[in-house]
C-alpha cells in the first residue's frame, strides 16, 4: 500500500506569475513553435498553453546541441528568465537546458508558425489536432472558454440551478422533422433537438436553471451558420410578467461575457483585430415593425410574410448598426404560425407570439420566449395543430400539476464564437464540427 | 423601437441576506409546500429553489381567504419578517398577501410534503418532474451541481482548458461493442463512448483539458450503478512524469470538491445523513495486492484472473475502510489485456498497465491511466491486438506529429453522486435516467 496525496508538486513555473521570477531559474514546458538562428545565437520561440515565449540559446549560456532541437518537439526548458522590453510578455529566457520528450515522426502537414493560418476550412478541419496549435486558431476556443464561463458565472449569481438533461429522447421537442433516430434496445430513440422540455419541467423544481450542452439537428443545410451537432446555452426561469424579463437576463449576461472576456482572456483576444461590443441596453424592434423597415429597405425582399430570411436578418443587422449603434437587435413578436407549439401567444394579437430573436451583427443567435403555463391553454393550442395531446401526456404533467408562468433561451455557441471574431464560418468555432460531409476527425 | 437594458429590478427579496430583512417587508415566489391550520392561524409552508420557508397566516394581519390557497400553488407571498428562534432558518413571514400564480388541475399522484418520499424507484422516476419537487430528491441534484463546479473550478485553477468534443462520431472510441448505431446523412454514426481521443488531440493544443459531457454506452445491464446515458467527468493532462501524477490530481480535485461543497451546499447535505469524506490522501495497491487481498479474505471469489469483479470491487472497498480508514481506494497496474488499445504498459512488466481505478465505497468510479504518446509504440499495440492502424488514422495523427506523454481520467458524475449520498441507485442521481426500459420522461 501506497499513499497519494494531493500535493500538487509542481515542477513548472507559472508564468502568470513572471514578475516573481525575473533573474531567476525558470523550468517550462512547451512545444517548439519556431527555431530561428542568427549569427551568434538563436531565437527559440516555445509555444506553451497560451503564450509564445522567447526564449534564447547562445553558446556561452546553453548545454546543448541547438541542431538537435526541431520545430514541433515537445520539450521542458530549464534557463534564467531576464527582463526584455523588446518581447511581447516582457521576458526572455536564456536556456541552459531543453529536455525532448517527444518528437515528429513526420513533418507537419502545413506551417503552424505563421502569424496567420493560411489555409482553407477544409484543410484546417480535415487537420485539426494540428491546425489548432496555431496561437490564433487555438485562441477561439480558449476564447469561446471564456464564454461558457460567463454564462455559467452569471446564472450562478441569479440563483440559476445548473442541470444535466437526456439527448437520447423518446420523440424530438419541436415536434418534428430534422431529428436523428436511433435503435433503442428495439425501440425508437431520437437525438435531442433542444433540452427544452427538460428545462420547462425543472423550472417546477429549481425556479430557474440553466444548461450547456450538445444539441443535434438532422438538417441537411451546408452553410456557413450551421451545425448538426452544436453547443447550446439554455436558460429556463419562472416567475417572470413579461417575456421581457428574459430579454433583460440575457443583456445582463452578456454583458458579463463580455466584461469577463475583457479581464481574463485579453491576450487571446489581442490575436483578433476585434473591439468587444459593449453592451448597456440592446434595441428591440417587433417582427411587423421589422418588416416595415425592410421594406424601406427593399420592396421585393419579402419572400416568408411569417419568418426571416438569412439575408433579412443581415439586412436589420445593418439597420441596428447604422441607427442605434448595436451589434445587436432582438426581434419581438414572431407569428404563431412560425413558433413552436410551446409558445404563448400575444393576448393583444393572437396572431403573434411573446417571442423574440437575438441577432448579433445579422445573424440570428438566440431563439426565446414566454411558455405556455397554464394546462387549458396548452391543450387548445396543441389540439389547434393538429396535435394529439396523447403524444404529449410526459410534457403535460408540468402544466398539469402546475407550473409558474416562464420562459426562456438557448443560444448557440458557436455562431456567438463566430460572431465575436469575425470569423466567416461558424465550423471554425467548433473544435471538431459536424455537417452533411463531415463525421470525423 | 424599446430599448432593453440589462437592470435585472428583482422584484423578489433575496434571502441569502435574510438579516437584512428581520421586520421589514418582503416579496417571496415559490411553491405552497404545505398548510396547517390551527385554531387561531395557519402555518404555510413555502417552498423557494433551495429552501422551505415557514410562513404565517393570521386573521390579524393576512388580507385574503386562507381557504383559496392550496398545496401545489405556485404564488408571490408578501409580508413582514420576524425574527423566530423555533423555524430552522431563524425567521418566519407574517404574510399580508398571496397572489396565486398557478394552480393545479389534477391532484399531485402523491405527497410531497413528507419528510421523506416513500415511493418505489420506478415512480419516482415516472413522475420526475413532481417527485423533484421534494426537498431531499431535489437536494441530490443540487448537490450534483456542486460537484461539478467544484470539478471545474479546481481544474481552472490547474490551468486546464474547458473544451467541448463532439458526441457523433464515426467509430467507438474504445473500439468495440456497446456502441449505439445511427444513419448520419447515409453513413454509419456513432453515439461517443468517451471523449478519449478528442481530449488527447487537445493535449497538444492546450496541455491540459476538461470536459464534462454525457457519454453513451450500449449496455444491455440493468443494474443499479448502470446508466446507458451518463455525464462523464473527464480530463486529460500533458508532461507527466507517471500516472500517479494523474491521481495525485484527482486526489486534490475531490478534496477540493468536498470543501466547496461544504462551504456551499450545505443546507442541502443536512437532508441526508452523511458525513463527507475528508481527502488528504488515497491509499493505493496494485492489482495483484488485490488480488492477494482477496484471496485472503475468500479464496474461492476470484472468478477473473484479469479483472475486478462488483463484488471484489466492495470487498477491496470494505478492506480499505477498515484498515486504511478511507472510503477511496486507488487500484493501479490492471493487467493489459484489460485496459484498451491506447493504455501505456508498464515497462517493468508489459503485462501490466500503467493505469488505475479509483473506488470509492466499494464501486469504481474512474477509470484512468498513462496514454501511449510513442508513435511506434503506438502502432506495435495496435497491430499486436489485431486492429487495423488504418482504421485509426484520425487518431494516430496525434502520435505522428508528436505529442508530450500525457494521461487522464473519467470520473462518472451520478456514481460519484449516488456513493456520497448513499443512495441504493444511480438512476436517482440522475434527472432523466436512460436505461434498457427507460426511455422516458
Amino acid at each position: 500500500m501506497k499513499l497519494i496525496n494531493k500535493e500538487i508538486n509542481d515542477k513548472y513555473t507559472d508564468l502568470h506569475l513572471f514578475n516573481n521570477f525575473i533573474d531567476q531559474k525558470v523550468t517550462l514546458k512547451g512545444n517548439i513553435h519556431k527555431v530561428r538562428n542568427m549569427k551568434e545565437f538563436s531565437f527559440i520561440i516555445l509555444r506553451t498553453e497560451r503564450e509564445l515565449i522567447q526564449c534564447i540559446f547562445s553558446k556561452q549560456v546553453s548545454n546543448f546541441d541547438i541542431f538537435a532541437i526541431n520545430e514541433g518537439d515537445f520539450v521542458i526548458v530549464d534557463g534564467i528568465m531576464v527582463k526584455d522590453n523588446r518581447s511581447k510578455s516582457g521576458y526572455e529566457i536564456q536556456i541552459n537546458n531543453i529536455e525532448v520528450l517527444s518528437s515528429l515522426s513526420e513533418d507537419l502537414p502545413f506551417t503552424i508558425n505563421s502569424k496567420v493560418l493560411d489555409l482553407t476550412t477544409d484543410t484546417k478541419l480535415k487537420y485539426r489536432s494540428i491546425s489548432l496549435r496555431h496561437p490564433k486558431e487555438r485562441a477561439i476556443f480558449k476564447i469561446q472558454e471564456g464564454i461558457v464561463r460567463g454564462f455559467r458565472d452569471y446564472l450562478y449569481k441569479q440563483n440559476f440551478t445548473e442541470i444535466h438533461t437526456p439527448k437520447l429522447v423518446s420523440n424530438g421537442a419541436e415536434g418534428g422533422a430534422n431529428v436523428f433516430e436511433l435503435d433503442y434496445f428495439g425501440k425508437k430513440a431520437y437525438l435531442a433537438q433542444s433540452p427544452q422540455i427538460y428545462k420547462q419541467a425543472m423550472v417546477g423544481v429549481f425556479d430557474r436553471v440553466f444548461e450547456v450542452a450538445p444539441v443535434f439537428r438532422a438538417e441537411k443545410h451546408s452553410t456557413n451558420r450551421h451545425l448538426n451537432e452544436y453547443i447550446s446555452l439554455d436558460l429556463e426561469m419562472g416567475f417572470i410578467d413579461s417575456y421581457e424579463e428574459i430579454m433583460k437576463m440575457e443583456t445582463a449576461m452578456l454583458s458579463h461575457i463580455i466584461s469577463l472576456l475583457n479581464d481574463m482572456y485579453r491576450n487571446e483576444l489581442n490575436l483578433f483585430n476585434v473591439e468587444l461590443p459593449i453592451i448597456n441596453e440592446i434595441p428591440a424592434i417587433s417582427f411587423n415593425e421589422a418588416k416595415k423597415i425592410l421594406s424601406q429597405i427593399n420592396p421585393s425582399i419579402d419572400e416568408d410574410h411569417d419568418d426571416l430570411s438569412p439575408e433579412e436578418e443581415r439586412l436589420l443587422g445593418k439597420h441596428a448598426k447604422d441607427n442605434y449603434n448595436s451589434d445587436f437587435l432582438f426581434i419581438t413578436k414572431f407569428p404563431s404560425s412560425k413558433r413552436p407549439f410551446y409558445t404563448m401567444n400575444d393576448k393583444e394579437n393572437e396572431m403573434q407570439t411573446l417571442s423574440f430573436d437575438l441577432l448579433f451583427k445579422g445573424i440570428e443567435i438566440t431563439t426565446g420566449g414566454q411558455r405556455i403555463h397554464d394546462y387549458e391553454m396548452q391543450l387548445e393550442k396543441l389540439i389547434s395543430r393538429g396535435l394529439n395531446p396523447v403524444d404529449f401526456e410526459n410534457y403535460l404533467i408540468i402544466h398539469k400539476y402546475g407550473i409558474p408562468p416562464h420562459g426562456g433561451l438557448g443560444l448557440g455557441l458557436e455562431r456567438l464564437t463566430m460572431k465575436l471574431l469575425n470569423l466567416n464560418n461558424a465550423k471554425l468555432a467548433s473544435l471538431f464540427p459536424r455537417d452533411i460531409n463531415r463525421l470525423t476527425p
